[in-house]
């Protein structure tokens, strides 16, 4: 449950580190802004169904370079579909993706509790998959699962080299490979390639409005058109037919068409703030120069008490640091996820890096 | 797909037969609903936390006499999680519902599918489920679905007695009750019993928020606390947990204050309507007084000849009657599904009656 004084002092604050900020991110901003989208005779989406909804899929599928794609509430059911279509059709039970990967983590093994599919957890947990650790897996395998980028290791990507000759690896087997790319949008432009051209080298891909682009919910799968006339039918298995999708689907739309020409600026912004950082004491940073729009800051010092600090750095400055920071690999240390979005493009690289030296003198790390 | 024609001629009706009216139910109209609703500092939920949903899930939780209840996108899936947990607890894979019920018809057999349950079908396809049916039940049990009213049959209900009667069957044998209560608020009238006190006969209860209350979408599950907690697990698993479902959660509390209150003014009307009805020669209607604000009109006449008519209708009077007519049981009736909201509520009797004969005389059944 969430803690009523951190929701407080959240909510005076004027501006974060994180993400698009709370002008952006409050239930009232997000509502106007697709009410201010939405024309009066537009009809509503019927389970699925309607100009509005089927046109938003076609433009995504095309952006993709795909035949066809379906809006979806979640990515949750998204990837468990699109595993539980290429099982049924490769014969294996067993499905490989990298230790970090949501399905593993976050989804209450609902790949295996619902679909009947086998883990097959392939690389190291601070590392990215690579075709080294491909050719250690001994069982058959349905399909391959790549996340790009690699959010639990700070939104790591492959080279453009080791990417293509996984996917060969993965197509001389007849394995189908689905594209995680819940943060696509914010990879493309660190390989400098169209995101059809990305997703091109995958069978099945799924992709997220929320996250780097900021909508209210939602997220497409995109594959082949008999791919997706299944997915159709799973997504109503899964509950996912809701009766309308029309917020999600118009705020995707704003989203989209106000943030995704923003990537190579967050990125390039992203390693800015990070060749900043480098300089404060008490900070890692992984990857050291990031490939994305995200990275991952390991934080000296007791986890309880950087949270508490940055509560009361919020409320000298008015900046969102974080709530709760997640547990890092050592005790010494704790995660802070930086994601560079409209929010953090709002503030001086030396005021950020401020904000973390105030905040680590308040824990004592480093002197006033 | 929806048919283009059909939806211009939709777009510019002004009134309706069914449920709420072009006015509200526009995707525009909805919008600026909860729009107005949001005040500039509430904060969003996150993956199913926060004040506004977990208030929300409290007063329906009180509502309906549980201990506790969650929000979830669809019936579809709080349905299937619940008789899954049931069984889980229970035991048996078997659980039984009505031939027409909704997991049976409506969801590609998820329960089978994902959840690995039995489906036992209790009584007719055209009558209500009956204490002496479930008799000859030979399977082992862990759940009985009751559906209140039964929509298949035009929303019958069973009497009070029967309802407690089967109830105590269900008791005596340690089969858990789950209610499917898509259009409960309808029911509570017919019984003159609180929502609480038909609930209370139930372990746990379903309620859908658009239908009757025409809210954008959504639905809660209700019933003990650790149904409610294991029911949070298993929605991550279905992909239910979605990052933010306040556009849904501001739109059901909006509908529940607007109509919640209308529901006995809706069933007084459906049965004025019906009488009025009984007089048009070639339509049929079950059940013949109404129990709750719908009843399903079997439509003498040529299925695709009534649809046009219908839609000839719409362009001359701007009410919009229907699109699509359901195959009724005998190849000479159609089936139309009245639902009486707020757009019935703005026709007078003899409008209807006038607008069925004026369908009728189109399709020649009827003298002009």
């Amino acid at each position: 449950m969430p803690d009523p004084n951190l929701a407080a002092v959240r909510a005076r604050c004027t501006r974060a580190l994180t993400y698009h900020g709370p002008s952006h991110e409050s239930p009232a901003a997000m509502l106007r802004e697709v009410t201010a989208l939405v024309s009066d005779d537009l009809a509503p989406d019927n389970y699925g169904e309607g100009d509005l909804i089927a046109g938003f899929e076609r433009e995504m599928a095309d952006l993709l370079g795909k035949e066809a794609a379906v809006f979806l509430p979640t990515g949750t059911m998204a990837q468990q579909i699109a595993l539980r279509i290429w099982a049924d059709r490769k014969g294996p039970r067993h499905v490989a993706f990298h230790p970090r990967c949501h399905l593993e983590l976050h989804e209450q093994k609902g790949y295996q509790v619902l679909h009947g599919l086998h883990g097959v957890l392939v690389g190291s947990q601070h590392g990215l998959l690579a075709l080294e650790d491909l050719r250690t897996v001994g069982d058959p395998l349905s399909a391959l699962l790549l996340e790009l980028p690699q959010r639990g290791i700070g939104g790591q990507l492959p080279t453009w080299e080791e990417l293509t000759a996984i996917v060969s690896w993965a197509r001389e087997r007849g394995i189908a490979l689905h594209l995680d790319g819940a943060r696509l949008w914010e990879s493309a432009p660190y390989y400098g390639r169209s995101l059809a051209e990305i997703s091109g080298l995958f069978d099945s891909v799924y992709v997220s409005f929320y996250k780097g682009l900021g909508a209210i919910a939602g997220c497409v799968l995109a594959g082949p058109a008999s791919f997706i006339a299944e997915t159709r039918v799973w997504q109503r298995r899964h509950g996912g037919t809701v009766v309308h999708l029309f917020p999600y689907v118009l705020s995707a739309k704003a989203a989209l068409a106000r943030r995704l020409g923003r990537m190579q600026a967050y990125a390039d912004r992203a390693r800015a703030i990070a060749a900043r950082l480098r300089a404060v004491p008490g900070i890692e940073i992984v990857p050291e120069t990031p490939q994305v729009n995200m990275m991952h800051l390991y934080l000296q010092g007791p986890k309880e008490r950087l949270e508490e600090a940055a509560l009361a750095v919020a409320q000298e400055t008015g900046v969102w640091m974080f709530g709760k920071l997640q547990p890092g690999p050592i005790p010494s240390r704790s995660l802070f996820e930086l994601t560079v979005g409209d929010a953090a493009m709002e503030l001086e690289d030396d005021e950020i890096a401020g904000l973390f030296e105030a905040l680590f003198v308040k824990v004592g790390i480093a002197a006033e």
